[in-house]
């Protein structure tokens, strides 16, 4: 590890996929062996090759990243400042447009829902960070379907009740929560705000939630353990189980010393999701459209799988939960359940809950929402008398509303998880955007049991949502198929100029 | 009380939270205590806060209303005139395309249908006025279903049954009815007309109809009464419960000697709605877009809550009953009953009828219609043998057709009650308009009632109408999510512009 | 009956409400006394008075209607030609866009199926005849379902059955057709082309189809009989039963001596329906936009309503078919059956048979569609042994394919009638446009007949449809509702301009 | 078969009916008497009557029918090609923006899924091609459901199972196959590429998959074998029976000769479809409006039906089987079975299998896609133990994404089959399109299996899918019906323009 001064000029001459040398945060590493194994293909490490990588490199790679993925000897030295040329940073038509929309930004008291935050992020995230959140699997089906799910679920409310006072604190495996919801792990957070995570930290405290940190988060596991507001603050954590379990272990271990109060293990997502509209802003972003690079682009791919299997285990069985078990005592939640089958499973075996759950609709398209399963899953527990405060079920995907999350307690859950929204919260508002967020849901909780008549959560009772029509599935027509169906024609010609298709025009 | 002459420029330095006078019909008053408790937060009185505020108070608040709130000691005086000075008043762009839309206003003959008053409306109110009126709770979701249940329900129609003469006269709680419909009651009539809810008392005398009276009036609830077009007109009233129990009992009294024959407590607003529209057209009117007042906005929503519980008391509850009964003979319905069971106890409790009702779809978004429910409510009130002509069903919410109408009578309704389409009416066009709407409804009855082969109401039984479907709620993509969510993209770009999606442009 | 000669300038003073003279056909009348009865009403009239009402006379009048309602005295005498001014008739922009129309006309071989009809009908067709043929009841609900509901109806073809012949002939009350399809009564024909219903006696004569005869034709009776184009063919007549018995029996004993071979009575009209889109075209027409109107406005239609009940009779009812069986040798069917129990109650009576039918959509709104009730009164005639040749089911509403006939075929029905496609075939390109239009259903016919693997109607079991869909009624979002109905708004402005709304806009 | 040579001014003299010769590849041929007998009809030949025609019959002819279908003596020589003017190819608007768009072609990496390469095709296919391919049936309705109905099954994925390894091969008809998917038969494939279906030949080799050989195939038998790209490749032949039964055993000898695997027997078009896309964008090819060739018309399709006979025999029934078996021993499977009934009768039979298949949605609309059949033909050979793997399941028609084909395999069938894509993707990139397009569906289910839980196929149990909604049909509303219904219009105008209508404006 010598401070060894380089050049910038010799450091640039190692450019290529045979000798590839890359610049970050002033020191300088050879990437050229590490080039196969990076989860995020070589190509985007090779656009960078002798050169200052620094500022693509930082919003997806938490601290530490490249001292412990890289043999020591592959760290070369610092490079010599005076040598390395000031580029002339390019700003892109993109930049100056969220410049401007950034000087317009609405006050935050204008954002009266969770959609809000949506459509301002939308309008100061770069279009890269906006497709990589807001993108789900396939024909995003099952991403839709999320929040449609909620939608066909109605209340019954109750009249004539003392609802002078409003109560839904809660208590999550043991740890208190001013409501019934967490904030639940999203991956690569300084894509949306240089701080990342920390800013869903610092909300959660002040706010009375409990954050559930990401293992794949921008920020270090110890920056966002640091920015807890006060020192009863929970957290919970989000685990991918490594194939290499002595490096699991050390995470786990490290965990309990910064007091993580639950482990939730990710169950669904042996390998990672594959979505279009992220993968499609990257043809965008290299701007070349040559033909013949169709091999390049398999290759990629196998690469990329590869490398994953390194940090997720795709063998990961229900008898690594015994080994699981023996490395922890914090209760285990088993996040991505989606049958009853494999709740009752987990039940069983006297796990801590489960969150139903599809990933957000970020993995397997068609695959239900937490909201459908969880009528079975209570329905089935009850069925074998599994059905108690001991194992507690969680869902997310989807909840935008109070309501949303008051639907589920009153079919059975314990609270619900929400993800994206608060990205795009602090993607526009930093952590007083979270704040705000969560001040409208509990604002919009009160008024809601007030209306349905319920005081405390306990009073949710099932009878107090009509779920008749939740298993109806039914898919909205903004899917792929229906963007490449014409319009029928006419005997005067076109009706319209067919929808979703281009055309052969001039 | 005195009559002292006050100089305005002196009222205009009591312009602050600190000290607020504002001048309201040439009186000058001291709201700085009230600030906190005004409905409406206080940032509204603190625009107006050493001026004149008349024009902004007059269509929200009955007159008295300032009386009755502030302790005699708080009005100071009257202005002198001569030294008030003339404010220009500004002519907005609005003002004056409402102005040229009131020229080409079409003729009364040209609405056909309750639709078409509100198209008509949208064009002569301000903005304000439509967003207050036409808005629903969150994402309007139950609103449009109030509507579209009703869609769900078709006829049966039988044949050959002599239809010469129709008759849809009907009794509600003992008095006469020339149609199975009343007029509703809705909050803040002179928003769209200066005469206020004047203009259905006229309209209800003519053609017959009974009104319901509103607590939240823009008239005064004697100006109302004074309205009536004759000595047998028939009002309802509609209450809110005070938490101060004397103040009820009073309005109750008064209702009472001016001959009001029906009590329809409100149960269904323990905590005035918040309906998001309304809410975004304020921000428009302040103009100012500048950060960091997110605190302000959580504080005046606290205030809003403190200050509605004053009038409306959330802890009425089913004992209450008891003590409403002790001090009325009028006979008693309870308005926003939304389940069977709720229903079943009213009856049991010896009321006289509930309003099956999500009160416009403006307080709890995914509470079910009306019309729906009524189809449970009538099923459990026979199996209990509790379904009586002394225990009276109405239905309200999204009726717009005289054939709605039908539909719920055949379904075991005595009526249905209509409100924001009269609204409409008298906004465009005063009260030839709501009279027009009524006489449209009664020709739609009678051509319905002749093609259904039913000459009376007596004759509309629950074979006709095939209700198979109606427990079968779609979620039209009007609402929240579906503007968020983007169309996918292609190989060849966008389909479209993404629907309902700002994107980021130059 | 004089051969008295008036003078135009004379005639031109009788003006007016007091005393109202019109020409028709050179003749001169005193239609005053007619005003009120007038069954479009007076205003219509008026419009002409003392003037030359030819040209808007003729479409909607068959010929002698003057002479069959007023008293003979009414009859002024000859106007006197060369006293009579030439109007410079003026061409409107109209006239002219659909002239140019006319010459771009599509082949008719362009015309593919029966939709083709309808949109180029849609280009040369007046304004008030296309809203006169395309208007349905009310929202347009039921117009709609007519043919939506073929839509549930799915096949289930099976294979490798010899279909190298394939026969689609079949007898209707025991007469001949070529194909189960037969051409239903429709009025004022002339409003499309000025031949009328002529059009369709020579396309059905030529092409062995059988032609209902309406009572509300603009031709005349005798002349659509006397359009026959050989000895044999076969037609129906569709019968309104007048007040007055004695109307009714004439008509009835001319109709069998014209060799009508059928009787098919209306009963789904006891009044005329009303159609807005019919109405609005109207007020177009005028052009006045004077307000106060609206007293007139309820005058007209009490006047309308008196005036039909002239001829339709509303107390008409079962015991009246006892008279009419008397009168008549012809096979009797009611037209317009809405129910199992109505058509039970009809296959006892001994009647011949019943059309399922909600009168084309255009007189109860949300009334089902024929297909749906075949499903039910098929079910219930089995039950009771009901269900035999002798008692035949037809339907009528929304047959655009052969396909849909063979739906209702398979499923029970004799036939289907098919009444608007025809109109706009005619209305474009006279009876080789009816004729071109019976080709493609019998093309259609033979191909999916193939395809299904059913030689001949008897082939066309229940167990070949698949309607399990069939009560699943969905109301499209074309209807009134969802037109005034807006989207949501969010944080950064409307998503888009309001849907199907008028906003304030200068 | 002479050598003679002929004067093209000469040959231009035979440009009529009464004496045709047209020249293909520089020989002349006499195809007056062939004129009714065109499959095509005769207007397409007349249009290249007297001149050399081989352009336009290179795509749709595999080489060799000319021959076929002629007696020798038609044969008149070879024209002088120093006589043959060389006609200016005229260079079309269409012409140039293909052009302009095969130079603007996204890069093959580009398409994402298999939807990409129908929008990347429709800019590069001429008008008559993309027509020919893309179209349906009449509404298109079962086109789009073949697709739709794959949206209504959702997984129901099992978690913590090793998916380290995923492998999805199996086997059809006893030949190997990579994946439960193979290429199906299609027409005229040179119209969307000069080299046809040895595109898919080749492709289908490197990749493991089985490609079902076209009768109707542009390129020869021979040509396609002959592309096979190593000797253990797999083909599958499609079959027409000839009504002449000695055509079709020389076919089926020729196939077996050339090592053909299995036969699939089409039996759901005993007549070819009629598309109307298709048959629009003819009339737009030929230019001219003229009236009155209605008669035309009729016969020519009657010419095309009388055609069609010679070579799909309409009577081909059950019967016929016997004799097919006796003359092969390539295992038979029928192609377009379309209910349960069917499907239990071929498996009593002993033949191979079914595909059931409605022909992509080209024959009959209304008919159910493959997939919902699937689920009641599991069910009834089940209940009858007639479900093994000695009956095969096979699928076609809509098939879009791995996850249809692993949806298609857990409910039990064998493999599915996929036609239209793979035609895009080499209309738009040559065989490396269909073998990209075959990489991403790997992709697809490699990522699908492990996320479903599911490591080989046969893990793939009918428990992972939820059917429930299979049978909902829902008819989208792009069909016909609502093209041409209008919105309602209100009180101040049409709400926006009709939409799908053309209107009359100037």
């Amino acid at each position: 590890m010598s401070g060894k001064l380089l050049n910038a000029e010799e450091v640039a001459k190692h450019n290529s996929e045979q000798s590839c040398h890359v610049i970050v945060h002033g020191k300088v590493y050879d990437v050229t062996e590490f080039l196969p194994d990076h989860p995020g293909g070589k190509g985007i490490i090779l656009k960078y090759a002798g050169k200052d990588a620094t500022e693509a490199y930082d919003p997806i790679h938490p601290p530490g990243t490249l001292e412990e993925n890289l043999a020591p000897e592959k760290y070369l030295g610092e490079v010599d400042q005076s040598t390395l040329k000031k580029e002339e940073k390019e700003v892109t038509e993109e930049d100056k447009q969220i410049a401007k929309n950034k000087e317009n930004l609405p006050m935050l008291s204008q954002c009266l829902n969770l959609y809000d935050f949506e459509v301002v992020a939308r309008q100061v995230l770069k279009g890269t960070a906006w497709a990589y959140y807001s993108s789900g699997a396939d024909d995003e089906v099952t991403m839709r379907e999320n929040n449609t799910a909620f939608g066909r679920i109605w209340f019954r409310p109750r009249i004539l009740r003392d609802v002078s006072n409003i109560d839904f604190s809660t208590s999550l495996l043991g740890q208190k929560s001013k409501m019934p919801i967490y904030i639940t792990a999203t991956a690569l957070g300084k894509l949306g705000h240089p701080d990342g995570e920390k800013n869903l930290t610092i909300a959660a405290g002040k706010e009375g939630l409990i954050q559930m940190i990401p293992t794949l988060a921008s920020c270090s596991f110890d920056e966002i353990c640091d920015a807890r507001v006060h020192e009863q603050q929970v957290q919970f954590f989000q685990l991918y189980v490594n194939s290499n379990r002595a490096v699991t272990e050390k995470i786990i271990r490290r965990a309990e010393e910064r007091g993580v109060k639950g482990l939730f293990v990710t169950v669904d997502a042996p390998q990672l999701g594959r979505r279009e509209k992220d993968m499609r802003i990257k043809f965008e972003d290299t701007g070349s459209r040559v033909q013949n690079d169709s091999k390049d682009d398999v290759d990629r791919s196998q690469g990329a799988a590869r490398a994953i299997s390194s940090f997720i285990d795709p063998s990961l069985s229900w008898d690594d939960l015994h080994w699981l078990r023996s490395v922890t005592r914090m209760p285990i939640v088993l996040k991505g359940v989606q049958t009853w089958e494999d709740a009752v499973r987990a039940a069983e075996m006297g796990l801590s809950g489960v969150v139903l759950s599809n990933h957000g609709g970020r993995q397997l398209d068609f695959s239900r929402s937490g909201i459908e399963i969880l009528g079975e899953v209570v329905r089935e527990l009850k069925a074998r008398k599994l059905f108690s405060p001991m194992f507690q079920l969680f869902v997310d995907g989807g909840v935008r509303r109070a309501s949303d999350a008051l639907k589920a307690v009153a079919m059975g859950a314990t609270a619900v998880g929400i993800g994206r929204p608060f990205l795009y919260a602090y993607s526009a508002y930093g952590p007083e955007g979270v704040q705000h967020a969560i001040q409208l849901l509990k604002a919009e909780m009160e008024m809601n049991m007030r209306l349905i008549g319920a005081p405390t959560l306990k009073d949710l009772v099932p009878e107090m949502v009509d779920t008749r029509a939740l298993n109806q599935h039914v898919v909205f027509p903004e899917t792929s198929a229906n963007t490449v169906y014409e319009r029928m024609s006419t005997a005067v010609g076109s009706p319209d100029e067919p929808v979703g298709k281009p055309v052969v025009k001039l």
